[in-house]
């Protein structure tokens, strides 16, 4: 459930195989044993091993990098305009929603302080990004890897203070794109996976 | 002085004629008397026309549009890994400097409790930094529009409590770059024009 949810979703739109590697938030092991902190010192996912051994990281990178590898999935747009605009939603959503907002919202050691200066940044965001869907069905004219990204910061709105009924293209929106096949099974395996994360921390 | 002088670097390299309009952060009105938030609705400093009036905004975006557009003036690799390799630091410097790190230290109204989150994140974050740089001039193999994006973020070091002088590594890359031509006359231009903000404010 965590952002690199994002390039599940795209991997499972290009229908490419991929090994997924979960880490443990806590203790920042994979499970399958590594210590985490070896490969990203921040300890950050998502992160991707290429075929050709290349570690890439960060959210932006990575799904720029699976629509360039998989053309045929068409994520992202060709075009010089088109490209700046993908570039630009990416931008908007990692740097105002997901760092600005989102992180310290759901970061339990975040004091009330911390989360109130973000949660003051909220409503300008939405209400940008509300206008923008208002009469589109994706960010931009077909689905793009900044729909997968957006998809998942918006999912998480659920445990946070932001009522997303308040924004009612965004909630049509992440209603629509939760039936996309690709963000389905995505959701479906991630929310499986969270609850068996949950029951080894409770029996931790 | 802000995240925008990433692109006027990027420019001054490209050798390509732009006009800049400063915006006036108090006021948000640009210095030929438009009002900024007509234009984002966010306030937010650096937003590109493009000659075919278009306006594309995020930095991100928009240094990765000017080095596509100038190709001759090579700010941005063009190789697979390359182009993943730069939208890496791209997404670093946006998520994880400028805006967990350096934002909230930058806002005279972020409460203390706001700068100390931010501030503990920081140690990492240069930490990862300066062993990239510990035997490298650039972020990649040349200069590349990254490097016009971490040379601004890190001029902001100096009217935070971050000492930049623990990170010798950061510290050479960051005297070594402001020798460059176009970064030092961008920096001239800025601190000229940061200069006459302040004696206006004084005025008013």
């Amino acid at each position: 459930m965590a952002c690199s949810m994002a390039t599940r979703v795209a991997l499972y739109e290009a229908g490419v195989s991929a090994s997924f590697c979960e880490v443990d938030p806590k203790t920042k092991l994979t499970l399958d044993g590594q210590r985490y902190l070896d490969i990203h010192p921040l300890g950050l996912v998502p992160a991707l091993r290429t075929d050709d051994d290349q570690l890439i990281t960060e959210n932006a990178a990575i799904l720029q990098y699976v629509a360039r590898r998989f053309p045929d999935a068409q994520l992202a747009p060709s075009d010089e305009l088109g490209v700046a605009r993908l570039q630009q939603w990416l931008c908007f959503i990692g740097t105002e929603l997901h760092k600005a907002v989102f992180a310290p919202l759901l970061n339990p050691h975040a004091a009330d302080a911390v989360k109130q200066y973000s949660l003051d940044k909220a409503a300008a965001r939405l209400a940008l990004l509300e206008r923008h869907l208002q009469d589109r069905e994706f960010l931009l004219d077909r689905f793009s890897v900044a729909d997968a990204y957006l998809v998942t910061v918006l999912g998480w709105a659920v445990v946070t203070p932001i009522k997303l009924a308040d924004y009612p293209a965004l909630t049509r929106y992440l209603t629509a794109l939760r039936t996309r096949p690709s963000v389905a099974k995505a959701l479906a395996e991630e929310q499986r996976l969270y609850g068996l994360e949950l029951a080894r921390h409770r029996a931790a």
